[in-house]
């Protein structure tokens, strides 16, 4: 099959393409390298270094033997889109060049605009430029499982038996996301149904969990590795918790810890991703697939990391500031997600074994780790200004103690109020 | 009350101005005048003649008694809005400026980027400049009874209580809209509801029906009259038929005719807005209000201005073209609306009655509807280009007779597809 990735330069659009490739697909991208630029913005960058695409491609082809179609433009721009479409006509095209950060997206009311816009109009211009196109594509968008929230019951996948005065119906689930980030994907989400049922598009809705690793089977050399962040707005928790073992730092578990999400490894996202694509949806079918292997607590991720990192010599201090983000810290959570399963999917990595293979790359990248360590503890406050003195009064404690490597963090280093 | 209008020049805007001054309470208002604009664009025009605002302001001043402020600009400049609210710090907020029109945003890709783009910077731009201006300020915004489609079930008034797999949570109610424009409406009020979930922001959410009528009790004088479209685009179902049956057009009441909606008249819905200004919701709550008064279908539309027009000397044919939105011609209709009522809601118009007052003004300015009758009928397709074809193998018929005034219209004017 030809698959065109949008995003193909980001954390998950690399390995798709590699992993795609490794399955004999043809692969296209898009890119604008947005992500480079706004992860330098917030003063960071992958603690894995990144080549140029054009040395990516390179890599690929002495490396794998593959050729790397790419195209860079901006998805805001519809004659780009639709001039690459109809160029290409692609089997499928796997959607995932959206903003991605939730804390990006809370820094002020422009961040919550160009994230809630760019990833509204990049999503309307895919949509319209397959109708006029390429109508038999399937569209692979990629959504999140922060799109439904944390309700306190089972989350079916997407849709669900509504019975309200004694009438029935199918419905979607209603969504309540938690950032104007994850409120964009319930945006885009909205879109692809419509334009799923108006246009007759075969779309198949990822909601996404959280994805951890660095490495897939198909990255045999340095040069072939993903993007890893780990600065507070582009890494995850789990992230920021093993750069901060690192470097010596404090674990910070934002407040009780509780707080559950779904997860999966890097190689099985792309795993599940491949077998949508190989899988497509009926044309006018509007599939959601709950895409994640298994749900942890913050306090799981945190004492997983501090296990690990005793393995390498060192021993990290796990701290609970107060939770900067508006979420439930105890909760229930059961999401469903057996239409994977059914596709054939089946867990080929378990997330220590994962967060051992992290700690050895970031060893070997530390020298890039120590030259970002103020970019890694939290400073974004998603609530009000009017809340925060409430907040600051609650005071992390105690300071940690000095780190094994490296210079030990001050306290207010550790503060995620600064 | 001060009460910040936004949209005051708009159709309901500007009575809204008015009932509320009329209540002694004080107002200012924002506009951008996009929508005189718009229709424009589409070669149309109210069918009343809209003075310009300051002949407006002065009419107020002459014929009301009353002051009337007013700051031009466009909500999509965050610096504008943050400096109107920091002056005025209003105890309530009227957000009606928002791109209005379903079919407007189903032109093509940039007709639904705009609607969508539009609706949803503005609304983000109000809830970041109330949290840093006027925290205390009430937030009603204007939604649609639209973003919940047309389910099987009754429909709440905004959440529900939700039974899955044996455990219980109260939730908002699926939205299902159908239009890009009604999804920007879905996409607002979850942004509202969040903005207010994080920044403690009283927020009252009107699902609103589809408004019917150009008067209300303080439009004493004709220089007062709010507009009144009437084109395929602008204008609402019912504008059209009465526009058609004075223009001696057949009327066209797409598909079946049983599609059943929500509706109310003007005078209403301005009673209904002034009693959630007047009754504010609590800080941090967010209320939604089903704000209509009857459900009605196309056909009962259809028949009541058919029945209203032989009292003028009129005699529409009503025509079935077939739908060119992609809607259920047959369904469920069931909306609550029972929280206006515990505010104090009483009606006070009948439809007939309203309908009755529409033909009065149509006629007196029956030579702007001669002069623009070719925008009156449809020829918006929701659907994609591929299925046009079987569509239009559904040619309308039969041709209408010749009209009572006017020049008759062709049958290919009738059509819905050119």
């Amino acid at each position: 099959m030809k698959v065109l990735i949008t995003g193909i330069d980001g954390y998950s659009g690399w390995p798709l393409a590699l992993h795609l490739l490794g399955r004999g697909h043809e692969v296209v991208g898009i890119d604008n390298f947005v992500t480079r630029r706004r992860v330098k913005e917030v003063g960071s960058w992958s603690a894995t270094p990144i080549p140029s695409f054009s040395s990516r491609q390179k890599a690929v082809r002495e490396l794998l033997g593959k050729e790397l179609g790419f195209y860079r433009g901006d998805l805001g721009d519809y004659d780009f889109v639709h001039s690459v479409l109809a160029r290409e006509t692609p089997d499928a095209i796997v959607h995932l060049a959206e903003q991605r950060s939730a804390p990006y997206s809370m820094i002020d009311v422009h961040h919550a605009v160009t994230t809630q816009v760019e990833n509204l109009v990049g999503t309307l211009h895919l949509l319209y430029a397959i109708r006029d196109t390429c109508p038999k594509t399937h569209l692979v968008k990629m959504g999140t499982m922060g799109e439904y929230g944390t309700p306190n019951t089972d989350i079916p996948e997407g849709f669900f038996e509504v019975e309200f005065h004694g009438r029935k119906d199918y419905l979607p689930f209603p969504r309540q996301a938690g950032s104007w980030y994850h409120w964009s994907k319930v945006f885009d989400s909205g879109d692809v149904m419509f334009a799923s049922k108006i246009f007759g598009i075969a779309a198949t809705d990822v909601m996404q969990g959280v994805i951890y690793g660095i490495r897939t089977a198909e990255m045999t050399d340095r040069k072939l590795l993903t993007r890893f962040d780990f600065d507070e707005t582009w890494g995850t928790a789990l992230n920021r918790f093993i750069a901060q073992a690192v470097l010596g730092l404090p674990i910070t578990a934002y407040g009780k810890g509780e707080q559950r999400r779904g997860f999966i490894a890097l190689e099985d996202s792309m795993q599940s991703l491949r077998l949508a694509v190989e899988n497509p949806a009926e044309p006018g079918e509007y599939r959601v697939l709950n895409q994640f292997d298994a749900a942890y607590s913050v306090n799981e991720l945190a004492d997983t990391t501090a296990r690990v990192a005793k393995e390498f010599g060192l021993s990290p201090v796990i701290q609970h500031p107060p939770d900067p983000r508006v979420e439930a810290e105890q909760h229930y959570y059961n999401p469903l997600h057996e239409r994977l399963i059914t596709l054939g999917y089946r867990r080929t990595r378990e997330l220590e074994e994962v967060v051992r293979e992290i700690f050895h790359d970031l060893l070997h990248y530390r020298r890039r780790l120590e030259a970002k360590r103020h970019v890694v503890q939290p400073t974004v406050q998603w609530r009000s200004v009017d809340s925060r003195p409430a907040l600051q009064a609650r005071e992390p404690s105690p300071a940690p103690p000095l780190a094994p490597h490296g210079t030990g963090p001050s306290a207010s280093e550790g503060s995620p109020t600064t």
